[in-house]
């Protein structure tokens, strides 16, 4: 085994930051990397936290690693960061923010750009969580901003979903809050020192009510917090883990991972097939007259991709 | 041809609305419209409009469309409807709206529903746009709420991005407009009689002017409207329709016509490939064993995937 990889699965903050770069990077020494770490992998206890920008999620997350350290649980945050060249900053703050964790080698802080993207589950994002999970992270935290496609992938991929709301927020923020309804298994109402904080604990029940599952499904908590004080963070951690419990219990945790591992085999195939099919393709004459005929819409383009696949065999 | 692809190329709005329900569906006869329709498109010009919710773009829409009517323009609209069963309802208001185009045949509006995505550009979008296209409209306007990655995609679909924004929001709408600098082809500050609008605009400009792109690129420009009174709305369309000619006069209009065909081309090739890889090993006895093994960690996933696409052959 390599040094590197030897270093990984101890925990080397540095060995694991190496291998999650060259993920990121596209580096084929990322993917062999992968390789090795992967059967030391499917213990860590993945859960996402979701929620509109200014419902105060990065002050949240500071204050459960704090307690999850307390309990003597090693944890790493991915940030999936929304701050883009030319107009980043606000998220800069937010990490400085998680700067009294810096020198704690129990925590890993980890923030991911989204390259063009605003928010969610960057592509590599499953790699690094596989890497952070090698490195014995008994909790890795998924950090998103926004709501959309990016936030119901987050969801899927977590087996916890903390979906994070503020009160009195105007209409448009409860607009962007209703999309997120479906995927929580813990609401937090954050700045529950604000007025109308008991008012949306209640319309958020009500609301989660209504979609009710039937007996012995997962009735989804509603906590209040203020993340700034600290206060109710030990709630919020708890909740988790009750959630990771109910889940094993019913051996859901386990196939969870299992279907997590087939989806990321799939995309893998899927990559490798991709760059198969058009890299080599692309020097055909056959192909590049394919492609013309389809751009003049000599062809049309269903046909076109009908007569790719045609000649196309796996054999397993 | 078929009695049902005539009537859609003469603009028959029965008829395109059966094929745009086939498409959803993934009914076959869908696919079997598209080839047929193909050779009839791309000659729409396709404008996204994008911002965060509250921001009034339904309104505007509504009054673009009758601007265009003005115009003689027939006009088409695809809502991509964040509302999911369980809390819909706010999207159904913004539907009612509209309602004064409904009996104008020369207006087309589709709120197509996420199918579990919470806002950005569902799977056939594309398709359906192909459609429109088909019909004759002269422009197919794309509304999106939220932000994330699926604003990215439909920024990257359109000819012309409308980026909508409003004067004076709090923090968290300062954050996820940032996210839009990058992709607006218009910027409109609507309910432009608040207070603050004007120092939106000059904020709006200056952070555009920090991302200038040189002397002959598009200079986006910064437009005031009140669009629940229709007021500034006529200058919406014509920046869109000058951004068009910037295009054409560059030769950046066809080019992302076949841009756009290219990648629809490449999203059917890797869909039919993904039925025939995973559809077709199904049954195979070596090809469960290698999930198994997968699952079990006895093989890692990235050599599984390896393993599965060697075995594969393009012969064009």
């Amino acid at each position: 085994m390599p040094t590197d990889i030897k270093k990984i699965l101890a925990g080397d903050q540095l060995a694991g930051a190496r291998l999650i770069r060259q993920l990121e990077d596209g580096d084929p020494s990322g993917m062999a990397g992968l390789k090795t770490i992967f059967a030391h992998t499917g213990k860590a206890f993945i859960v996402g936290i979701t929620g509109p920008a200014g419902s105060g999620k990065s002050t949240l997350v500071s204050h459960m690693i704090t307690e999850c350290r307390r309990r003597d649980l090693k944890v790493a945050v991915v940030a999936v960061d929304p701050s883009s060249a030319r107009t980043g900053g606000a998220f800069l703050g937010d990490r400085l923010r998680m700067g009294q964790h810096a020198k704690d080698n129990g925590v890993f802080i980890r923030s991911m750009a989204t390259r063009g993207h605003v928010g969610g589950l960057s592509t590599t994002t499953r790699e690094v969580v596989l890497v952070l999970d090698a490195m014995g992270y008994d909790m890795v935290m998924i950090e998103t901003v926004g709501v959309g496609q990016d936030e119901v992938e987050v969801a899927e991929f977590a087996h916890t979903t903390i979906v994070v709301s503020l009160p009195g927020a105007g209409d448009d923020i409860q607009a962007l809050k209703a999309g997120l309804l479906e995927i929580g298994d813990v609401y937090v109402v954050n700045k529950g020192d604000l007025p109308g904080a008991d008012n949306e604990v209640a319309r958020l029940k009500s609301m989660l009510q209504m979609g009710q599952k039937g007996e012995g499904s997962w009735s989804a908590p509603v906590l209040i917090t203020v993340a700034v004080k600290g206060e109710g963070i030990s709630a919020v951690v708890d909740a988790c883990w009750h959630h990771r419990q109910h889940l094993r219990d019913r051996g859901l945790f386990q196939k969870h991972s299992e279907q997590q591992t087939l989806d990321l085999f799939q995309r893998l195939v899927m990559d490798l097939v991709g760059d198969k099919i058009f890299n080599d393709s692309h020097a055909s004459a056959a192909y590049q007259t394919l492609l013309e005929d389809v751009k003049n819409r000599k062809i049309d383009v269903v046909t076109a991709a009908e007569h790719l696949v045609k000649n196309l065999h796996v054999i397993i």
